[in-house]
């Protein structure tokens, strides 16, 4: 961790127009968190006493989404040195330390990494860059270094010669900066190019010329993916999923086909978890040990206690709490529900704002009925209840313990520990009439066609 | 365009026995439409005046499925030349312009490369051949050019010297000729060679005796994958989907899992649709802006109006129009189904042949009971109304605007707006009986086990 | 297959630490059996006379799961050597032909490959060992041939020089020995080692001491994949999957995609059999000829009779037996049943423990009432019988032959043939009391919001 205090700014204000998409570019997620929200943990991980998200003057929605984190406008688009101008007022008084520079649409660059940036700076260099040696450098601009490993400069593709642009060294962007020289620097840099922008990269410049040092550190390429269309974004998804995936099964995990189980970055696995293929973890998910996944089931906002089993075709949504052994089937929707030790709901199910308690078996169909247009009211299930199939339980409504419910009963009303409760019309049966119907129905069809 | 007529001959008949199916190879489908249709395709996007299919003898599937496309059959099975004979009657009249030969299971030439085909045609050639210079040109017919760059010859792999064989430029056996010379070229290609049938490849040889003009134009690889098998279909069908994939991002769609997602061919897919893991696109959908599709979803034949969220575990079926804002949720089918805007049908429901008003709710296990064993008839949901959980709706019926029916009724009869109808038995509660009822059944087991 | 006897002598006592597991890591599983079933697999296929594995003490699980086949406890782990020594009870009397050695952990090592070994051992050598040519020799031991190509030593990476190192054939471990020689050579095998381990790899140096004859056979590198961690397993999945899609694709099945269809190591597809993506196939499942499976599909212990069409979205459970032109439907779990001929469920429905006869017609939303807490009985619906939707049948239960049940009722006795059964409550409707009703919890909702 840093020795000296830390800040951090995160330049998030561009639209992204190759997104083509009416969010943000930084909003849009991987691994079910927004870019930017990585981004942010990142530089969060190094607990800074300053942190800042310089946003552009449409996009309200990022400010929303890193609330509590502070945030200041770029009104006019001028560069990214103008961009980390905007967070002066932000930093008033944060004079000794540094200050980390990122971009909101680089969620890859790992704590570890900015630690390393941050440790240099303390060792005496006044900007350190990330630097990062791409497979294709493509039209990166090019860090040159000096004899001694400093960094020279940073040469724009467009304006390096054969001999600079050979250098695989790029230029990521990403900077640590000492706090006390910071705005001296970037308050001389100046917009003499093409699209007269303001560049954070000339700093380097500005500080070579005070004779202060300037360092890089290398990154793996991986960190720096950059994300600027919905095909860079897929491919983000894909090596976070990827690292997300490998984590999981070093954990003790099976996935019996991890290219189709999808985490989100909160995700949490134990020891001999099976996933079968086709599962999707959205945020806030726990999985006890033991617990088996079953294909195709989608959970959200939950946990998975101790050897539950549950899928194919489950969908666990938040607030769901599925105990020790419990069992959840195919097509059953649970929903801000706690099952006990053991309860059991397998079939065709919809379980919202409920409780069941230990055992208590839920049969094919069951229906609790939470919602009355305007307000959700809560079902309880007591131990061992036995809740006959396609059943509707009208919420609010409490089943006692070993009490036992008919199949295809409407409750209405409270049903005592160990009673029957059963709602349902009386069979009628007339003999014969469902042929007459057939042959009724059949020359109405008949007389459709012809018609 | 083709500046002079244009026609197009398909040749479609074999079987295509290591498919190892009863279906005829070009009926195997690549996207949700059968190879043929394909074929047919890149050469109808050029407007042709005539257009023939040849089909075998047993292929009378073939004739249905590109009807009203004519065809016309191959009996014997005597090489391409003799296919393309079959032709003959299709095409009396059209003597002047270009006749394009193309193959029912090569679905991926492009009407942009036909269109290059005949330009070179237009331009002076006879006879122009569709070349491409494959990685492993294996055993292809070779492409000999002359010094000019004209076409001199097509050489059989088998007859082919090892410095042809070094000829990296290969036949694909597409075609575009001159319609003038056509038949008068062809019905003079013999059938002097091992399996004594008329190779259509031989017409070069014969134009070039006549002193007649042949050349080539060069496509990609992947327009000349062929399809011989199982194997070969599943490569196609993955060259085709990531294809489409590609094309819905850079529409500005998200697909957080573009290998998940299947595409037909005639997907159509807005700005900002965010797309979650394996989604199943059928033939005849459309989604507006803005839709969100959670993962596992199945759309066939179905419009998604902007800002509509669907799944997860929705199948939506031919003739469902989701209104603006509406919701579809888990284990919902929704058939032949109008849901205004913002009407919702979140778990566990299906909804066929219906009218659903705007936002109006239906709870959960709904069922429009639409069939009566011989006929459908329609059920009819007015705006704001809220059907109860586990409700049976019996067609033809209709709820009127902002009525209410009660949980696990049974409607039957009209409801009128602002009412509500119930249609349930009394609940009974019965104290203790489950105790004793469980007690008998638990001996009852007991004595199960000991027998 | 082999002249003389043959005895096989599985190694699997290691708990597979690296798995973080606790479950031995020859019970994980690929294509739904445990690895030490394949590894199994491959040497029965020779139908040994004897056959043993050995275990290790902590793993009765092992045992169970192997049973009948015997079992040894290895007590302590003191190598490859002690190991084999465990089965000496085991092969008492088995003195001549050939014992093959193998591991629970290597599951892909094909029975020819065995054949071969035990082959070469027959026509004079004495110990064969079975050796590859890893793309990545890494730290494997080396094999050393001589002039003859026979085998000189076996030398582990760790003792061989730069010239050894360069060789590229490796010892898998897994050897057939002259049965007559086995523990005379065995016995002989020291722990002159860091561990102090007895190798059973030294017996090539014990048997060249005694005059013997060694050879090695070369396998593929895809037999001799070793499993020791879950990302091991992982592979060890993708890559038998994709030789059972292969195979299936082989046969004459379309798999739209390959890559989301997950076989079962017994699982038998019929040909014309179309498979839409994201289909589970689970251990025990026979599909015969033209059977149409929609997407997101998961199968047990089932068979699909000719023509039938299942999905999208259909469970079926051991025990089903889908009938030939059969159609089981979105959201429909069938257990324990026999759907005859042409028989339907299409929606949301829970058939168990039931015969449902030829053509009859089973609504949307019907459920088997199967199971009363204690048994399961059985529902007997008749042929061209007609379920209305959302009906109950309480079984025992029996309705009869071209019998029809009303939309929503529970039905808890036998219905005749030809009758119509209905059980279900009076609709009664109440006019203006939905506006009210809405009008009062509008206010509660107001009022809580206030609170």
């Amino acid at each position: 961790m840093p020795k000296q205090p830390v800040a951090a700014v995160i330049l998030a204000a561009g639209m992204g127009t190759r997104m083509k998409s009416d969010l943000p570019k930084v909003l849009h997620e991987v691994g079910g968190k927004p870019l930017v929200g990585h981004a942010l943990a990142s530089v969060q991980g190094l607990d800074p006493q300053r942190i800042a998200v310089v946003v552009g003057p449409e996009t309200d929605a990022v400010a929303k989404a890193v609330a509590p984190v502070p945030t200041t406008v770029q009104v006019d688009r001028l560069g990214t040195a103008d961009a980390l101008k905007q967070a002066r007022d932000l930093l008033v008084g944060f004079d000794e330390g540094t200050v980390v520079v990122s971009f909101g649409d680089s969620p890859f660059i790992r704590t570890e990494t900015v630690a390393r940036m941050v440790a240099a700076r303390e060792e005496g260099a006044h900007v350190v860059v990330l630097g990062f040696e791409p497979e294709d450098p493509a039209a990166y601009g090019r860090l040159v270094t000096d004899a001694d490993g400093g960094l020279e400069a940073i040469v724009e593709f467009k304006d390096a010669d054969a001999a600079t642009r050979a250098i695989r060294l790029c230029n990521s962007g990403v900077m640590a900066i000492s706090a006390a020289h910071l705005f001296a620097l970037v308050d001389r840099i100046g917009n003499d190019n093409a699209k007269g922008e303001y560049y954070l990269t000339d700093i380097v410049a500005v500080a070579r010329g005070d004779g202060l040092t300037c360092r890089y550190i290398l990154a793996e390429e991986s960190e720096l993916m950059g994300i600027n269309s919905r095909t860079d974004l897929a491919a983000a998804e894909a090596f976070w999923q990827d690292r997300a995936r490998r984590a999981a099964m070093d954990g003790g995990a099976t996935l019996r086909d991890p290219a189709s189980t999808f985490f989100s970055w909160d995700t949490v696995l134990g020891r001999d978890v099976v996933v079968e293929p086709n599962v999707v973890f959205g945020p806030g998910v726990t999985v006890e040990d033991g617990v088996t996944i079953k294909a195709f089931s989608h959970f959200e906002g939950c946990i998975l206690r101790a050897g539950a089993t549950v899928g194919p075709f489950a969908r666990i949504r938040p607030g769901a709490d599925i105990g020790e052994g419990a069992k959840i089937g195919n097509f059953v929707e649970v929903k801000n529900a706690v099952f006990a030790k053991g309860a059991k709901a397998n079939h065709l199910s919809y379980i919202g704002d409920a409780d069941v308690g230990a055992a208590a078996n839920i049969g094919a169909g069951t229906i609790t009925c939470n919602y009355d247009g305007y307000l959700k009211h809560r079902t309880k299930i007591g131990e061992e209840a036995f809740i006959g199939s396609n059943s509707s339980l009208v919420a609010p409504v409490s089943i006692g313990d070993r009490a036992n419910v008919g199949a295809g009963s409407t409750i209405t009303k409270d049903v005592a520990a160990d009673a029957l409760a059963v709602a349902r019309g009386e069979q009628r049966v007339l003999e014969g009439v469902a042929a007459k119907l057939r042959a009724r129905l059949k020359a109405a069809k008949a007389a459709l066609k012809k018609s």
